[in-house]
């Protein structure tokens, strides 16, 4: 599933690539993907000013974070800003996250001197929202670019849950 | 997931149910569950005149439908009326599943003597929607009253299929 | 507003029609249009197996009975079956009345040797859902066929009330 | 309609308050509520990072904006910020407009020494999403807090068109 629409970042045989983040939110210290080993990890990555983000992409999101023992499933976000930057500065990130009730750790994607920040040019990003799920060795397994359904979602993670 | 709503008929040492069906729309000749052997079978039952059918039920189980692919997931129906017997007999149901584009198997659930139906006895059922899934080998695994989010639905079938 | 799908019946100048009803549901006795002088009229016409009267029709009519005062307007419901008369006899309407809750008047419209029941012949229905609004005369005032907003509804309510 | 949760404002006899804008986007120069006699207003205060202004009251706004003429309803965004000042400039506002395809006029409400902006304090809103209409003469007529629903918000305006 979602085959047409995975990069080359997650070919079976790639590395495990890691996330680069400038600070986080609901969380204290680093977080590394390597630290959720054992985990299927949830990676939402979108922009404060997104509309397809705020109504879909985080609101699926909080939808696996309800249905999936934390235990079994990390859920986390990526803010990664690649237009407006002044708009959407951590500062406003963090009142977003506030109003909008996201309670799970939210990572600042780190800029560069480019216009796309690190870990969206890491992982070959179309766009946001984008969906990425890790396997429980930290593999890309799955990589959604815009809509995609919570049935879907649903079984891709139970996939990975079972291996 | 969906212990708490599992009747004993959901036991894992239950011998296979099968259901009866006076009639099959959208299908010629007789259905068991056992023709069905190797896939994972999700049976919605619904009565065409139940509002909770009609919004989440059916619609539901059309994107089931769309999601898995049909050598791997069947999707079937059964109307299990228990009540307003004489606004739902099969010509009813014939015109309801032509006005609703509902395109696969529903079977009739065969009368009795008592107000409940056959199959909705047999497998116990509270009420109506009732979504019932079936295992590769028949066994009824997941049964769920009312309304169920598609990702936990999602995920079920998903644990089904790589049993 | 609405007047490009605005029949002959709707002109100004047309004489107050009046519905042919077989049988009232949520009525004691007769109810012609003349019994509601000197109020708004919305009458929603109806297919109890039409989905788009289920999903849009039916819960405007019923969001028109919750946002306007019943002494200023009347919300009624006509059941104009022109398809699967088997599975829409007034034996289901009444069963299907109950479990939607529809708790304002519902008229059968009266059946002819045609196709057609008589009230949408008189009226000119395009299909169903339609809703038509006569104003406190009793002239037909707005007809509408399929989805209209509800704003759109709103707005032709109050100018037929300030008249 | 609407009387309880209009404030002295809205009396009858009180004189036309005017807003006070600091700088409007999708519109050049000055605009004063006086400059729309003659057309009802429709002047949507809101917050960027209000979820019920994203979800509910800037699209109620554009479906006024879509229902009515015009030539016969202006229709305004007010950002009235009271909390999270530096998460919501005028910069984070452009590209806020600019994603969620906000077409109307939008003016900044002017800052004070206080949390509450000016043209909040005048008009005595309760928050956001908070939708004030006008009558052509420029009076506060309708003052509503929170969710409304499009039913009202058309009979409202309607009864203002047709005074």
């Amino acid at each position: 599933m979602g085959a047409q629409q995975r990069g080359p970042a997650g070919g079976a045989d790639s590395p495990a690539l890691e996330w680069s983040v400038e600070q986080w939110f609901n969380h204290t210290g680093d977080l590394q993907l390597s630290d959720l080993r054992g985990r299927v990890v949830a990676l939402e990555c979108f922009q404060m000013l997104c509309p397809g983000c705020v109504s879909h992409g985080l609101p699926q999101a909080q939808r696996i974070r309800a249905e999936f023992p934390a235990s079994e499933v990390a859920v986390l976000g990526m803010h990664t800003v690649f237009e407006h930057h002044e708009a959407m500065r951590p500062v406003a990130l963090e009142a977003f996250l506030h109003e909008y009730r996201v309670g799970f750790p939210v990572g600042v994607d780190r800029p560069t001197a480019d216009r796309l920040p690190e870990t969206m040019a890491r992982f070959e990003l179309r766009g946001t929202p984008s969906l990425l799920l890790f396997d429980r060795g930290g593999k890309l397994r799955e990589h959604h670019f815009g809509v995609v359904s919570d049935m879907r979602i649903g079984a891709e993670i139970s996939a990975l849950l079972t291996e």
